[in-house]
């Protein structure tokens, strides 16, 4: 899929079909995510994946308030900052937002569909991963990713707002 | 260009040639800007834009110690966070490290070229910013995208690390 057509229509997707992520489509999804720049490239970020129904059911209850979103994935991808890789200090939370966002253009452009799960600054939501994943102390995990076919087609959305931009000054 | 292939070939440009660039195109890397996901959808960015030489050079004298580069630039895209705006406390530095994310990748896939300058937490820039553009006091510089025609061609890098992934568990 062209970038910039990936960039203006992908959605977040709320509604999956009964159906498995391949092995292949994550290993893409997380390529596409450690390639992401970061401050001082030091690559601040940590994975957990999980295909296992048990686990995507126990992020569902544990994470997202009992919301059948994570039951329906296929998979579940949670990114992990990890401090002791911060490149710059007080950047690693904008080099995983753009591993997050290399994720998400990466599951609309292979077909699938995720929606974006604030999990740091949310302590029940940072304890419940921890809970499912075993997430060292040393880590703090920053956003769950449930992936799937898509169950649902959302119109593209046009966000772009001429009032925001200042040409020379403001 | 294909979405995977941007994100597996981007690299920071830190060279460029002598040419402008192109209103159109600035356009363009504004609409993926802002066709970022953000945190409650609230959008908390502005922008400011300069194809100025004389604006380039105040900006590389103010922002960048005089480094040569954004003087080499056609033109700079400053991102500023507007806390204003901001969806849910706490996220408004994700939100803008996405919008800087999809602008990088856009600038790639239209075969230009442009380098993260970080500019939020380092006051000095911040002040520079500020001071070229007449930013507000109520919204934060972010970062600075100096963009260009590439006058340097690099191979892509491979960030991909199997050791940061844990399938199912710690």
């Amino acid at each position: 899929m062209d970038t910039i057509h990936a960039m203006m229509t992908r959605r977040s997707i709320r509604a999956f079909e009964d159906k498995p992520v391949a092995e292949d489509q994550i290993n893409i999804l997380l390529e596409a995510a450690m390639n992401a720049p970061s401050a001082g490239d030091g690559r601040p970020w940590q994975f957990a994946v999980t295909t296992d129904k048990a686990k995507l059911n126990a992020l569902a209850d544990q994470v997202d308030e009992g919301n059948p979103l994570i039951r329906q994935a296929g998979a579940a991808i949670l990114i992990c900052f990890d401090p002791a890789r911060e490149g710059f200090k007080g950047f690693g939370e904008q080099d995983c937002a753009c591993a997050a966002q290399n994720l998400q253009l990466a599951v609309h452009a292979l077909g699938l569909g995720t929606v974006w799960l604030a999990v740091i600054h949310i302590p029940p939501r940072i304890t419940g991963c921890r809970n499912v994943f075993g997430v060292p102390e040393s880590l703090i995990p920053f956003a769950l990713f449930p992936v799937g076919v898509p169950a649902e087609q959302l119109p593209p959305e046009y966000r772009f707002d001429e009032k925001l931009i200042h040409r020379e000054a403001w």
